[in-house]
């Protein structure tokens, strides 16, 4: 089942899920290596980065982006090393960040792709910390946050690909960060080797009250990335003021159906009135793309002089990626999930 | 019942009303005209401005500001005349914007004062258009909701002291503006007397078709004051990068449970989610009081030219305010609603 140098495998939408992801999702398919034209390079797929949006990309419900169709090839952001170039710029064995997808091979003309240096740093950090990911947690916090030294942020997902540079950057500038994880060991690691104030299981009971009580000036930003119990135990807690950058809602991805009553929707819009709250949606290359640059020189160094830190999980094979994206809505990743397609040389 | 010279009529809270305002909400009492100290000046209210924050105020639900305590004076912005002063700054005769409160007279050592021209323009002008409202709509409209030229503004309650400003500051910046009211009359007042491309009687059926009839391009920015069943309609329609300033939420005011299931808490913040929208509520005073003069530069010219249209609707009698908040919660109004307390000159 591995990756070859003559065939290539790719995963495509087999069904639209009702609920959460199963095996019948996906289908894995075999085809040739496509051929070449002049201009155009071959990509071949080292690491494919899974990530929430995902689902969203696999149903059809009204979203910022097209679906995948049925029988397409699934969509995704991957770190690959050109195998064979008829493109002046890229070289064979050049590193690439592109968006190829859940295939071994690809062909691009260039365009979206920019080259890597694996010398400076290890190249799946790309699809994560210094990628989409930690993009996402740095301009939100920044740009929607405005946070403040000494002011109080709460992020959940803490030990996550976003949640963990939201709370290390935030740290960085003087806050009291207060992360919410799954589990005991995911809340010790986001404070012992992270740096966050404090770390709440959402697993454990009484989530409300030990957040008032790790929150005793309240909240002046939430990151939001999961929703549901996670949002009800912060809303009551938010301080006038607030700012509410939310990128994610990871808790309602699988939802087939809304919850029972009684309709609260009047109780977030009061909130936002009477504290004078600012929520606000974003994506991070549509809204900030023009950004990343200032992004990378801001987020760069603090990761190569290890004052960041981060953390990947890394599934073995293409093959298991359909379930590597299941258990991540689970919450059952520990760290940025990505998949290793294929080795780092090809022999 | 009318003002004397030598009585203080003042209405304090009698109960705090579940649901809408009642008779025996409001108290009427009577007092003796307290004294003077140097540096004092003693108010006689001409006007008293009736607005919905009040809801807010005769109920002790947790809010931005502290509720009036039962046997209270109402609190309320009013415009009076300076009856006797002791006061270096100013001198019987003048005419000052304040915070008097509900009732004949007032002692004020001139603190939160401001002067006001009435040779310049109709006095209580400055509770509405020239005031918090007009600075409200004004604010909120150009910092949060930044509309471009060409865009969709839609605002509700668009007879309104807010909502008429709103509409008619958006008409001035180029954009297609759609306001909601509520009565034929109120509709064909906005569109023909302020101007705005179309007005929808939210009293007739199927709003939200109608709404999605009247904006082709979908909305950019909702100005929101009202909830309930007009956002609802609105929520649909919101484009990508929408903004939606939030002042007020009138429907709800009077509500003492939840509306029924499913809880639609998600389906809001999933949609300020996917099409990445900013939502954000403010007190005008409170979040943009440093800028109360740049509001009077851009907008006392559009009013003393003429091209912002403005409509009081003149309750006669301070034994009346009570009914007339009443009234305004259920949207019988029909323009900025004031109180006439007393007479321009007290002979």
């Amino acid at each position: 089942m591995s990756q070859t140098i003559d065939t290539n495998r790719r995963v495509v939408l087999a069904s639209r899920p009702v609920g959460a992801p199963t095996p019948d999702t996906f289908r894995l398919e075999r085809e040739p290596i496509p051929s070449l034209e002049d201009g155009q390079v071959l990509l071949r797929t080292v690491y494919l980065s899974l990530d929430p949006y995902m689902r969203g990309r696999i149903s059809d419900a009204p979203s910022y982006a097209a679906p995948v169709e049925i029988d397409g090839l699934m969509v995704g952001g991957t770190v690959c090393r050109v195998q064979e170039s008829r493109h002046p710029e890229y070289a064979a064995g050049d590193w690439v960040l592109g968006f190829a997808g859940w295939q071994d091979y690809a062909v691009s003309d260039g365009k979206g792709l920019s080259k890597l240096d694996a010398t400076k740093m290890q190249p799946s950090w790309a699809l994560g910390i210094l990628g989409m990911p930690g993009f996402t947690a740095y301009m939100g916090l920044t740009d929607i946050g405005q946070p403040k030294a000494g002011e109080t942020i709460v992020v959940a997902a803490a030990s996550g690909a976003v949640g963990s540079v939201v709370g290390q950057v935030a740290k960085e500038l003087g806050c009291h960060v207060v992360g919410i994880a799954g589990g005991s060991e995911k809340c010790d690691y986001v404070v012992e080797t992270l740096g966050f104030d404090a770390c709440l299981d959402h697993k454990e009971d009484d989530l409300p009250e030990r957040l008032a009580a790790a929150c005793p000036d309240g909240i002046d930003v939430y990151f939001e990335n999961v929703g549901g119990k996670v949002f009800d135990a912060v809303l009551p807690l938010l301080n006038p003021k607030a700012r509410i950058p939310l990128c994610g809602l990871i808790a309602n991805y699988n939802a087939t159906e809304l919850p029972p009553g009684p309709d609260r929707m009047s109780v977030l819009t009061g909130a936002l009135l009477k504290k004078r709250i600012r929520m606000q949606g974003f994506i991070v290359f549509d809204d900030y793309g023009h950004r990343y640059g200032e992004f990378l020189e801001a987020v760069g160094p603090w990761v190569a002089q290890g004052k960041l830190h981060y953390r990947e999980d890394v599934i073995d094979g293409l093959e298991n990626a359909g379930e590597g994206l299941t258990g991540m809505l689970e919450g059952r990743n520990f760290g940025k999930l990505v998949v290793r397609v294929g080795p780092d040389e090809l022999s």
